[in-house]
């Protein structure tokens, strides 16, 4: 069983939301089959938006850092619970000797063994402005569509609020609504899949039972079940 | 704000309650002004029950080596979101040079602060055969009221399930209706509070919402604010 480092923090609702995914899929029935994971949870890696549109510092250096502080605490494979960060997920391969869980491609492989063509992106502007998820679904074939601009500022003052203070997941957010008529504008565009790129979406309490016309596929299960096969290979093959 | 090392893993789920408890409870705007967490979830760490009774393992040496893990990782304070684990507390405290958040202690404190005389408690055989809370509640003036051998049965049962396999959280699991009850008796004993002082029966789904006769106290909760209280003295403050 691989001991498994969790470059957390961004932002740390998030974090907890993919840790809650990766023991909920672990097959254990007792604590001590659980999977050994260190979680960095350290909230001074900058703003991957910010970085990405260049109203804010490279956040390339912490995340090296984060990365090699697991390894020394003996992670032997490596998960970034974060779209937007892997915008930078080279500072991190090559700070360390250990795998990194590529998001996109994970992703990518999930939505092509459903058998989607078009998948409908939603997460942050700077995931979707670099292409990340653009990049890497056309180069296996596939055609991402993604909101409008309007759409997009829409989901960001939904996930931010309007002064840049984080607003998801609090009483009165309107974050669902504005995921469900987004997704079904992707939809009515042609999108037969939708994608939600964004861990800070992929906590929103409630996103399982949202009424869309296309059916949902969240990045942070399909790494978090990805996660438990590549570290607990035995229990995944069961 | 000092680095917080979070000595996990007892169990896994417990500790992300714990983690969200701390995350929801910090006076946060971006990601930036969370804190700074170190989580080690290690599931190595022999059960802690089975110690105290003489059916297993002792989980000294393992608590010992995260404490020492969290610490080179750069921790400056620990917490350990398991009551049961700190049975063992002198073997993490004389590991290393950094304090542990003593729960038995903050939460005698908030219950004091709160007013109550006779707190009932509610955790596991191992937290309570050994007199962890009853021992720091006496010293304290205050007269804790423990269930009976056959509510303890009871319970256990309802967080492990008949053959020791964890089944609390999961559907149908009798945990919130054997808690009721036996917080229930515990009231008709005397007690003027419920006590949960076993961070798997704190991460109940739906515990603040149980209809019981007497307030509860949750143990995670009173921790997870302190948390955050000596961690990031200035935001407490506010």
């Amino acid at each position: 069983m691989l001991t498994v480092g969790v470059i957390g923090g961004m932002g740390p609702a998030a974090t907890v939301d993919f840790l809650r995914r990766v023991i909920a899929t672990t097959p254990a029935t007792r604590d001590q089959d659980h999977l050994h994971l260190i979680i960095d949870n350290d909230p001074s890696v900058p703003d991957r938006t910010a970085a990405v549109t260049g109203d804010g510092p490279d956040p390339s250096p912490q995340l090296a850092a984060i990365a090699q502080r697991l390894e020394a605490a003996g992670a032997e494979i490596l998960v970034m619970p974060c779209n937007a960060a892997h915008l930078f997920a080279q500072a991190i391969t090559s700070a360390v000797q250990i795998p990194l869980i590529n998001w996109p491609a994970e992703v990518v492989d999930e939505v092509k063994r459903a058998g989607f063509r078009r998948p409908g992106l939603l997460g942050t502007t700077g995931t979707l402005s670099a292409g990340l998820y653009q990049d890497a679904m056309k180069g296996a074939h596939l055609e991402p569509i993604v909101p409008t601009m309007q759409e997009q500022d829409a989901l960001m003052d939904a996930i931010y609020g309007p002064q840049g203070v984080k607003t998801i997941g609090t009483k009165g957010s309107t974050a669902p609504s504005t995921l469900a008529r987004v997704a079904t504008n992707l939809s009515s565009r042609g999108a037969d899949v939708a994608v939600v790129v964004c861990t800070d979406l992929s906590a929103l309490e409630g996103l399982d039972q949202l009424e869309l016309p296309v059916p949902l596929v969240n990045a942070a299960e399909v790494v978090a079940r990805r996660t438990v096969a590549l570290a607990y290979p035995e229990a995944s093959s069961t």
